[in-house]
């Protein structure tokens, strides 16, 4: 039987992917079912437009957008849907991911980005942060998501005895 | 009837509030009921973590935190629950928030903060994030986002005809 | 006699009027039509959208874009049309106007915008380079811009007299 | 026959090629006639100044100056023709070329620069805009870059469905 | 015979011991014994505040604690204890320790935290300034550091011979 | 009886009193005896080195020096004693006191100097610090930095009662 | 008798004069003669040009040179001449002159430009640099300067008996 | 005979040398005397004052310092002497030198530095604007500097020709 997405991915370049599949990772851990999507805000700007306004109808409940430099896709989907939409700054080239994050974080009043830390480990984050809304609804998924919390915990405990 | 909030507004300091309160007021034009309280990482840390850690038992959903400089409240907070928090970073004195930005948003892999823009313009997209999270569950609240939508898009038309 | 414009001046707000009336200016000097509009990339996306699409066939040959903050207007708006685009990047609150000149500048490699100044000096730039591009096959434009640098070259030496 | 250069490609020094070199390539790929040449703001200035005086007599119609660091050229160029200068700011080796963005954007009133994004990108779009600017009394070259835009639709939809 | 640590070495993350370590190799040099930990302010952020209050009574005197990115690991626990808390800005992977630097040093007034230089020579340092703050009552301390400084001066002069 | 200072407050000039002031008022509320002085890097080096070699002979235990810009003189009053050193990056005319915080806290391994936060707020944690490291050894004083801390606390706790 | 100025403080604009007379007026301080004018490296380039390549043989030995924003005056001038040249960073409107020092000190290997800081101080310091520098062939200046130099002292000392 | 040093270059850690020989191949490609010594601000304070201090009167006019980092030595070595003192700022390990930049030209008003660009372009014209300076009185060095432009100019010119 099909497994409907409730989140999607979608990055602005097929490069992000050695990004954004952290936030896949976590999602296949869960074992909650995402479609995986390259959108360019620039060079695809219809078809951007086109999954923000379906997305809501077809399912889709929340929207990990991952973009680098001018990093204009989290927010111009965001433009387009009322759904939750969260951004990863990919680490650019020359900035190093500041102009990323400063493009997607510095959204005017009106239409909110949830932004994420730069690079892999914000990846893995909107994989965690969608989760975490899903289980404001979802008292099974809660519970899941405190079991991962504490085996972080124990693996710095663990990690912390195998210092020197 | 009381109105059990779903929502909490915390911040570090009192003086955040004239920022924070552009989220308490998207939430009130929404009708959605929540909290509002100062919480300061460093200086009532223990409280802190108790609020943290049963935010969700008393049925909050979302949490929306809003702090400056060092901006360590919405981290810790999120380091003690599961529910989805929200970071504002507040303008600071020195470097106009882009220290609070960098705080917030840089969060390591495994614990997630949604950051916002810095400012006020932060704390009202802070609340229309939080309506949106509720609204994946709630057709009548997207309807009603729908429409802010709309009323923000006939705002901006009509600004333009006032040009000159 | 109607006089098609030319050039369009957009803007992402009212509020950035102060600084994009710097083009309008340097257009009127020079007796060139220009329509002025405040198209949002984010709360009127569609409008935007529109407005670039159609904008080469209704004779629009340049537009300039003003925008603050995460500032997507310039870019999405060069996404969706291939005439020449001039990104002005806004002061921000918080920034300065430092985010405004990475998310303007930033764009990835396939769709440009030619990115100003911050600020007024910008405006009045976006005015002269579309100016100086309409000159490359009207040879009268050219002379009056060679005439307006030699007119800003005489202040020059005029304002050094007045030193003290 | 000998095909009459339209746009010059001049840059401060030969390592620059590596980046100026993507400006090139889009130029070959539209068959648009250019000249390129190591012109060196501070090493060769009266070189520049001759050769921005006397561009515009010699037919050239846009002028792309790549530079970093300090990065002078472009805005020099600007300062001695009408031509629109486009400016490319080359990574440079301490600052990634940060410095070479801002020194080339932050020109003063008066004297436009369309400064692109840092590095090859940015060259890219240099070339890129420079047809689009020639494209406003070109529709046979308008029609082109639209299914240059086409194409990279189609690249982005087509890597898409790569992914993994 | 146990010799109870005066000196506790914190990091956020393993991966910090090859930072931290410099730290650590400063302590060993004085014969000043510590214990060494990975303390997690957001994976174990119960064991961090348990830490930070019980340091004092187990005889703990001064607390070096390193982290990156966010790096709310020493601001936190100073928010839990009065001992003097040094911080050691990890270098971070996308803004190699600038956010580790500013959230650390910019603490709020109240709660005040020694921030050292970013990365390896700032470890080094927080394990001499750790020894330079015991020596305030500890002449012998305070002998030894005079002599180590004075083997610093020797090596530089040394190495001056060596030029070339 | 006169009360020998056990700490020094010194500063670059004058006008860092403004901020310097706040050190000084936690002292005086802690009572404990202090010194304050200008000694400027720059304009006054012999007498800088002649206040760091002698400090400790005389009976100071911490040193807070506080400096804007360039800011040399917490690095070099480091390097000319033992004692703890805590700087104070006293926020500067063009660079907002970004400029004072790197070349505070960016010192070379060997010479640690303690770096607070930018502005008042770092000069009142510069007092809380020194108070700090003197509680290592003094159980009263670190019985009323507790209470000072308690105080902190229900002053948030009632700042939240005052909200809207 | 006229009095041949040897030193040359030249701005790019009118308004630098609130700045660049601070390097004036330690001229005059000193008696040395200069001269002063407004030359504009962008809208009188080719005046620029003629100034520096002339000034040596009109007896000038060092030029003083300020800018804000691009800032391209003093790299430009020096690249017209073989006389030290001495950069003033004026104060930018939107980047505080980050831009401005950027844009002077990073000047490419084999056109140096003597940098000093961001606005007014560094005027007043370019004044005492081109008379540190002449004081290298002239014993009597360079007693005048160790006697300002001695005032200075004194001045920071007297301030300090007048803290509170 | 002994060729009496007119200029030293001195750098706060033998591993500065790297980019600091490329001063010294500029003084002895026009075979100017100097000497070359490690003086560290901090680990050697008082062998830097005394170098500073006697520097003049044993016939040294110029003084080259690099450094990386916090940098003090430019300034601090500015502070003892009144001969002019050109800083080289080191790229720094974490923040690529903009430490090192901001700490060496941010110097306040009455204790200037000359502030050359980062790293080794940085240091080669530390050596060029040395000689400059001599020039200033020795025409034949005004003489040999030109003659070294002329020849960057051939070198641009001919790599001109090598492009492709």
């Amino acid at each position: 039987m099909f497994n409907q997405p409730r989140i999607a991915i979608i990055m602005g370049s097929k490069s992000d992917w050695a990004t954004m599949k952290q936030a896949a990772d976590v999602l296949d851990l869960f074992g909650v079912a995402y479609e995986k999507k390259v959108v360019s805000a620039h060079r695809t700007p219809d078809l951007m437009f086109d999954f923000a306004e379906k997305a809501r109808d077809r399912g889709i409940q929340i929207i990990i957008a991952g973009a680098g430099g001018a990093a204009h896709l989290p927010g111009m989907v965001a433009a387009k849907t009322t759904l939750p939409v969260i951004g990863v700054p990919v680490k650019s080239r020359a900035l190093n991911g500041l102009d990323s994050l400063l493009s997607i974080a510095q959204m005017p009043g009106g239409v909110p980005v949830a932004t994420m830390s730069i690079g892999e480990s914000g990846a893995q984050n909107a994989g965690l942060y969608a989760l975490q809304t899903l289980s404001i609804s979802d008292e099974d998924l809660a519970a899941r998501l405190a079991k991962f919390r504490e085996d972080q915990k124990q693996a710095v405990i663990e990690s912390s005895d195998d210092l020197d």
